[in-house]
């Protein structure tokens, strides 16, 4: 069965459409205080599902994944498989200053101990290669929607440079382009002192070509927005964005449309208006193996 | 070592003069897409007490706490003591629906897996006489500040009658009446069909008397406002409050005023401005003990 919160049921009926399995959904319901209510359906089957992204306001999904997991056995669930397409925390991977939390490390525990298994998409590991090293070897598989972004963006015209942001996104970039048969090229980061940087526009000939910009997120699009006026400012014909994850907040898109940037691309990750390309299918054949 | 977060300083600072130890704080940081940075003092002694209640907004409190415990751990504590003056999700105390989250149970279990012990100040167990039940044994513990509140009244003036809304408060009612030698009575719930519950004020002679409303908490203020009008029309010569838990919101007080209460008092388990009494000994006292 696939158990999806109320408050997000598009990406949870393609997936159980994907699986060819059950959907059904725990109701939420917020005290004043504070406090979260959650029913679930019960009984449960052994085998259970659970969708639950952990974008915009992580903590109230994070302590409502905390307690639906445990609910979800006491309702009979046996092997708990958490599905979240956007993972949370996974940016605070180092001790910045001394002393700082290394919270994707607690997080990625925390998660573990509550899933028998936890399936997610492009979680931003810069460096660490694999979420085997923060979770239990097994439990943590981290999908790729590059391919998918890829094939999107080489079927919407021919010839289009696929550019990435930095040196730390150039493997992604390159399977995007390798799905698609595209060109790529990959900015890279210019340190100007201590903690000042600057992303420089990768050094290829953009004039008369369309132009892609991607990266596996998006926020606030100030790097996306900078890259497009360089891309711009050297004769590309048009510049596009393609992220796996549209984090973007209020006032984001109308930015990127401001500086320029035509078409703005997403998976359906994170709901979001500019959602174009579905991850169900991805997700549901890693499920399937095992 | 006394650990607390920076936005709540004065209870830590008074526990930290008990207990006579050093007081480090924990530095929070909020990005704006909800996700909380912490940097905790580095290195840590092997005994460490963690001061953080769960009232107003408790997810995101829960969740610094689940990434406080172990960055703890991982700068150099080896006990590590959660002080919790208030405890959220205790009032779910059962599947009031069918499968409803129990979430008291699970919440008292993922602090249980952080923490080596929990210590808190009137817990709302209703349904259950003891943290025993819902963490391992020896893991919870429960103070009382029924006897601190009662003996703060005392001081005020004598003859107080102190009144509990109801029977599920009635041994702590009366351990605050014989800690202060007062008297005490109870109310009771009135069930009027299947959901509604109406509180009835106890039988007892108020006229002339000065009466204390004592509860374990209070938010709304709506049960407090209904037994006041009540007693004021038997004819008691003045109503105050006092509550362990102020977790009044925003215009919780002006409504006691406007129903003619008088004084509230609470315990700075929460910290509020009708803080009177400082529950630092009595946690302190508990502290020393393991």
């Amino acid at each position: 069965m696939l158990l999806a919160f109320d408050d997000e049921q598009v990406l949870a009926q393609r997936l159980a459409a994907e699986l060819q399995c059950p959907l059904a959904l725990i109701t939420r319901h917020r005290f004043p205080d504070g406090e979260v209510r959650l029913v679930l359906p019960k009984p449960l089957p052994p085998q259970v599902w659970l969708l639950r992204g952990l974008q915009h306001q992580p903590n109230d999904r994070l302590v409502e994944l905390l307690i639906a997991a445990p609910a979800a056995r006491a309702w009979g669930a046996r092997q708990l498989v958490l599905v979240a397409p956007y993972l949370a925390y996974m940016r605070q991977d180092m001790e910045f200053t001394p002393g700082e939390a290394v919270s994707q490390r607690h997080i990625a525990a925390l998660l573990a101990t509550q899933f028998d298994r936890v399936v997610t998409v492009d979680p931003h590991l810069h460096r660490i290669n694999s979420l085997d090293e923060v979770m239990p070897p097994g439990v943590g598989t981290a999908l790729s929607a590059a391919s998918l972004l890829g094939r999107w963006i080489a079927a919407q015209g021919p010839g289009a440079l696929l550019v990435g942001p930095d040196e730390e996104s150039g493997q992604w970039v390159a399977e995007a382009a390798r799905a698609a048969g595209l060109d790529h090229a990959v900015g890279r980061k210019v340190r100007h002192g201590d903690t000042q940087v600057q992303l420089a526009f990768p050094d290829v000939a953009v004039a008369g070509r369309p132009v892609v910009l991607l990266d596996d997120m998006a926020s606030t699009g100030r790097t996306l927005i900078g890259a497009a006026r360089e891309a711009l400012a050297r004769g590309a014909v048009s510049v596009d964005v393609a992220v796996t994850h549209a984090l973007f907040n209020g006032d984001a898109l109308p930015a990127l449309q401001a500086a320029g940037i035509r078409h703005v691309w997403s998976s359906n990750a994170i709901p979001h208006a500019s959602n174009a390309v579905c991850i169900a299918p991805l997700v549901a054949a890693a499920l399937r193996e095992r």
